[in-house]
């Protein structure tokens, strides 16, 4: 075991407090990575507060790491001393399910094991990255190309691949008109991404604040649904529509965007459940569907995809004295458009 | 104009009798049907008893039609004096949208136009097949092979379509499995065609009444859906879910059936939304589809397809002034699986 330095909340109405945590010897099939940058996702602060169900505490969040490889275990052959790595939302899977042997790890049916506030193959609850290392199975940690700066990489490993997964799996491209609900720290993800995959590309967002940032981002055109007129405009256009927004929307008003065999992919999740009419479905053989992360080698190819195209994560780097204020300003919206903590400050 | 023999809904609440209509004299692309048998669809009732909204009396439903070719207008070149062939849900529709010009004129974007109880180009409002003859502008004409007996096919025009169109679009075959919840008009199409096109079928009804039918008309599975047992057995089990009830069910519960990438998709629809938990879909990238009958051109490919597989519909012949009675047994789910009304009886 080795004491860490970490960001952990002792509660879940406790601020986040610097403490130190254990981090398990590296196995033989382990990598040990000195984390540079660790992104905040909306995930972290609902994990913490208790809010997806209760926890143990304390508990370091944080599944948006990247870093640098600083020790290998014996029998690693996938990375070595030095190499740029990533970490994003889960560190292991059962290997033995059918959507594991497909290679679809993140729809393990046995339950893929979250990064943080999962139980661990050891039985320990495995902590995140808010912290200056994690020790990980050498097969659920990414190569983060050259080109992508480690805190731009960061968000990759959880708002990229969670955009990318669905916009690659649905076959956004040229001559596909794709929507992206929302303009946060997915919505701009998928925005850049969208682009970069050929696509047309339209932002729905409730007002028009960040149009600017939304056509400099890859938009060809920027909505805002608050007005009205909008769902009379763009009634039967898009062949696919990324819902980013976890909040209950107008579900059926969302679906009537949709021309003949589009799919609307929520890739976020209110609690309750949204009501679907299907009238609203089989006027266009509309599809609604769910997308969660990606897979190991999918992310993969993301991370190559995003280096490729020069894109990255737009981010605010924060000092880890500045994790709970930049909560507060998460949950006002009020960052452009991913907050990353700066690991080196925990030092 | 012609006068010919129907049986009309002469209100929302009223039996239907015994009536005559007018029919339009044949135009230069119309073909005149002498109709031999009309299938009784669960969509006559709703119609014609206002379910659905408003509509003007009398009025003859009747979207199932199988007939002869008895005369053709003189630009006629699809079909001749003496050809078999059939009527659906359909009989035009704009051609000049994006889905009339994509070959999926069901999806008109500005409303294909009804069998029944639509304004036809006109301005006359449709009159379905409830009748001894219709007229209809040939490429909404179906031919029927002669190797499906004229009551047989009848129902293939709206029960086999609505069935067969997502279960192609969708591709079941070889290697799929595929449920199909319900086993009525719909439901017993959609077994014989899944299983004719090589999927695996289980079918998901209510009680295990029709268990025997089930597994004779080519399902592999048959469980019943009052028995929680079911839903557990069958997590995460199926590819694809053809749902032909139209009344409210759990849809999270039959969602948690599909496996990785699955699709459900509902043929009918309840005029209450239904509550979908998003989590239900993305756990395993599931779908919630709709689907509405079929193009002109694929309601030709299923007749073939069934001529060519040696099935069709299982029915009941009725005479016309069966109709009341078999009306309030199809409201029972009192019939195996569909009422045919044999229109000689209407001379």
């Amino acid at each position: 075991m080795t004491t860490v330095t970490a960001y952990a909340a002792p509660s879940a109405t406790d601020p986040l407090v610097k403490t130190t945590i254990e981090r398990r010897e590296v196995g033989p099939k382990d990598v040990l990575i000195e984390i540079a940058y660790a992104g905040i996702c909306h995930s972290d602060i609902h994990t913490v507060r208790g809010e997806w169900g209760p926890i143990s505490y304390p508990q370091v969040v944080g599944h948006e790491i990247a870093g640098t490889v600083t020790a290998v275990g014996s029998e690693v052959t996938l990375h070595r001393v030095g190499d740029r790595v990533g970490v994003g939302c889960m560190v292991n899977s059962c290997r033995e399910c059918e959507n594991c042997l497909a290679g679809e790890e993140q729809y393990c049916l046995n339950g893929n094991t979250g990064t943080y506030a999962s139980v661990d193959r050891d039985g320990t609850i495995t902590q995140g990255g808010y912290s200056t290392h994690i020790v990980v199975v050498e097969d659920f940690v990414l190569r983060i190309p050259e080109a992508i700066p480690f805190e731009a990489a960061a968000p990759l490993l959880c708002a990229g691949i969670t955009t990318y997964s669905p916009l690659a799996h649905w076959n956004a491209g040229p001559g596909k008109r794709v929507a992206v609900v929302g303009m946060g720290g997915l919505g701009h993800m998928a925005v850049k991404i969208a682009h970069a995959m050929g696509a047309e590309v339209t932002v729905l967002s409730q007002t028009l604040s960040k149009k600017d940032d939304g056509l400099r981002l890859g938009a060809d055109h920027y909505y805002a649904t608050s007005d009205a007129a909008t769902f009379t405009e763009l009634a039967n256009t898009f062949d696919l529509i990324i819902n980013t927004v976890s909040a209950v929307i107008d579900i059926n008003a969302y679906l009537s965007l949709l021309r003949l065999n589009g799919t609307l992919v929520s890739v976020g999740a209110p609690a309750e459940p949204l009501p679907v009419q299907v009238f609203s479905l089989f006027g266009a053989r509309r599809s609604f569907a769910g997308s969660g992360i990606g897979s190991i080698r999918e992310t993969q190819e993301m991370l190559d995809f995003c280096a490729e195209h020069g894109i990255a994560s737009e981010v605010e780097v924060i000092a880890g004295e500045q994790i709970n204020e930049a909560y507060e300003r998460v949950l006002r919206s009020d960052v452009r458009y991913r907050f990353v903590i700066d690991i080196a400050t925990l030092a």
